[in-house]
């Protein structure tokens, strides 16, 4: 059915790069899509990824590079001239992606490449782009976009737009202006080609001016991927603050702003700063999860002490000792379940700071019922199989304690961070398995002292 | 710039619903997007909601039904007649969409709605997408579509899809088929409107058939995600076996798929197992989340059994005792971050089991880099503050180990359970943390044997 990258057929292309069968690789990559050579790309040395580069049409090497990932891509760029990447690249993509290609060289890399730009608009369009931060509308925004203006024809509106189109590779609507460039409205292909009206009919009088979402540039990335998933939109379009059309975002762009989302939660929550590509070096890569196990050493040491404080009597009661790891390991986990649901919940806007008292309630009832189910299997278990009974009204207490406090704290973790403007995605992070285990044993050894009194 | 939900709105459509001002409600509701009135209703009480529902135009109210979330959307429906589900909302959406709807409701309601159904297409339409699991193209997939036989002119290609429009709310690409309804490929409107040959041209001679991707009814919803987001498409075209064009699945429904899955996948990681929306009732969220505290709490009970072992020996020197806790969150951080990595890399293709010896390699060189850090640490902590030199071998050494062999063991698990055709994200969550407190502990107490002899 689709496009199948076997070990095969990469033997077959690695053989025939070695032997040069050139004709042969031209015919096999002409028809192929440009993601699929990607793949291919990334799976091949680098030398044989700048031979089979240098064997495609321009606009079919430009668009492979667009879909390579950052790392395979900035090799092969390194292996490229200024003129050539100019030429063979960024001439040929959409204004955005080019802008993309550029973000990733140096400075002067990028001077040199804008520079050997031959086209015109190309190069302002860029220059332009490249001022935005990646995270914003502006950042993810194209410039080719199809308008016209609310004072032509529909006849002499096709055919501005059939000049315009070339420029633009997908046409999902096109945008109509008043006379100063300011958006009125968007003007969907269906309905001019399908419309019954005349030729002669002003645009003005078909064109669609009802609930218009767009973006500003200075809107973050993640509030368009927001608007646009809420919209179910494929384009959106970017204004300045004079509503003056600057350029339009497409929903391949955002997709990818929500994927990057949700691995960069994902990542937090799994105790990994920032967010590094599966194939970052050794030294990225540790660099990313050091942190947190710092944090998690100094908080087991403070643990420590905290055992420590109560040792010689721990000594006396050596069993107590035995259930310190499934204590704080409970509490850990209740920690990580309830904050996991707030930190989606405000991802997705369905929790708000609004409704907080509902959802600690909510909670406080979940926490109860696993907390009670729980306390009474550890009660049975220990009363059957070891014989104390402050031990067992201990362990289960304390454990039932322990669900109930790190359910609530798990919750109200996140709102916080949330409120201090803090990713609460840290929540779900070694951060409250750590701080649980502290509040976890204090409660352990709490009532361990009510119910031995050697403590 | 767009909708913003305030409070004080909110206050003054209660007041308005209070005293039955409809009037001036349908004129606030009539120019709003569905997607916002969808949100009003979410904080409205049902009641509310149902007399604001009322209000709404027939084509509106439909609109609004698709945009509720599950838990209002069933409340809502569960107010109306199935008379009423058939004409105001069934009627008027996309197949999909409707199919969805239904599949919400209870057996025999779906049987009574559909046999209101006015629409006969939509009916047989909507019985066909019903017999598609959800998870499945054909349970996404939409059966309105624009479609024209290649043997047309362009002429009549034009005035078929005149009629054929008027059903589809969006036309993103039109389907070229053969005379038996097989997929040849398909035709932009941009290059219909735009490209200048005479409308006497066959459309077998402008329409693309280069690359075309498609899914079957029994691809999986995931891998049409795939699929779209790596072929950047907004619409794919689903066929039978036959290559019969059977229906066509847009991006938007393809974006929710990609979010459920991450929303699926971090709780999975925080120990949720089955996927809970926010506003799930207490019994759904604590059925949820037991079954990984009941595993955590086994696996406590495992380790308090390996400490008990040695708990006379632990007596002697008590000092090991109070960095049990220490060493067992290490190791399951550790294990966390590197699986997490892992699970990533499977999730988007970049890890694939052809690479799984390079990939263990880097995750040892991590894990060394952080163990040595962090053991150094340690070892210096315990050496100026714990004046036993037994001790800090044992708990550097220990910790140095633990971080290893927790780094290597996160690697390796969801590789495992991939191979096994077991959702990776699993070992992200208390799983591996528990059995990494196991691991932990016994290497703690090897070293410490081999340190104190004692053990």
């Amino acid at each position: 059915m689709q496009f199948e990258l076997t070990k095969e057929y990469l033997e077959i292309l690695r053989e025939s790069i070695d032997n040069g069968r050139d004709s042969f690789l031209r015919e096999e990559l002409s028809d192929m899509h440009p993601a699929d050579i990607a793949e291919i790309f990334d799976k091949l040395r680098i030398g044989e990824t700048t031979y089979l580069f240098k064997l495609l049409e321009k606009e079919q090497s430009a668009e492979v590079m667009i879909e390579l990932d950052e790392s395979d891509r900035e090799k092969l760029l390194s292996t490229l001239t200024s003129k050539e990447i100019a030429e063979q690249v960024i001439d040929n993509i959409d204004s955005d992606d080019a802008a993309d290609v550029l973000s990733e060289l140096s400075e002067e890399k990028q001077f040199e490449v804008i520079s050997y730009i031959t086209d015109d608009e190309q190069r302002s369009d860029i220059r332009d782009l490249l001022r935005y931060h990646e995270d914003t509308a502006g950042g993810i925004m194209a410039k080719e976009l199809v308008k016209v203006k609310s004072t032509w024809t529909i006849a002499r509106g096709i055919r501005e737009m059939r000049k315009q189109a070339e420029g633009v590779d997908q046409v999902y609507s096109i945008y109509v202006t008043d006379e100063d460039d300011r958006l009125l409205g968007t003007l969907s292909l269906k309905k001019l080609l399908f419309s019954s009206s005349s030729i002669k009919t002003l645009i003005a009088d078909i064109f669609e001016d009802q609930q218009m979402t767009y973006a500003y540039p200075d809107t973050s990335s993640e509030d368009c991927a927001q608007l646009m998933d809420k919209y179910d939109l494929v384009v959106m379009p970017v204004v300045d603050h004079d509503m003056k059309l600057i350029g339009r975002i497409t929903i391949d762009d955002v997709v990818d702003v929500m994927k990057e989302e949700a691995e960069k939660d994902y990542q937090l929550a799994s105790g990994i700063s920032e967010s590094v590509e599966n194939d970052a070096t050794v030294w990225l890569h540790t660099r990313s999860r050091l942190p947190w196990l710092l944090i998690a050493l100094c908080g087991g040491l403070l643990v420590s002490k905290v055992i420590g404080l109560f040792e010689d009597e721990l000594a006396k009661v050596a069993m107590l000792m035995i259930f310190i790891p499934l204590i704080a390991a409970m509490g850990g986990n209740v920690g990580v379940q309830s904050s996991a649901i707030v930190v989606q919940g405000l991802a997705n806007k369905s929790v708000s700071m609004d409704n907080i008292f509902r959802r600690l309630l909510k909670e406080f009832a979940i926490a109860c019922l696993n907390g009670i189910i729980c306390a009474i299997l550890l009660f049975t278990y220990t009363w059957f199989f070891l014989d104390s009974n402050a031990l067992s009204y201990t362990v289960s207490i304390s454990l039932f304690s322990v669900i109930v406090i790190a359910g609530l704290f798990g919750t109200i973790i996140p709102l916080v961070l949330n409120a201090l403007k803090i990713d609460p995605a840290l929540a779900t992070g070694p951060f409250i398995t750590t701080s649980n285990d502290l509040i976890g044993l204090s409660i352990y050894f709490f009532w361990a002292h009510q119910f031995f009194m050697v403590i």
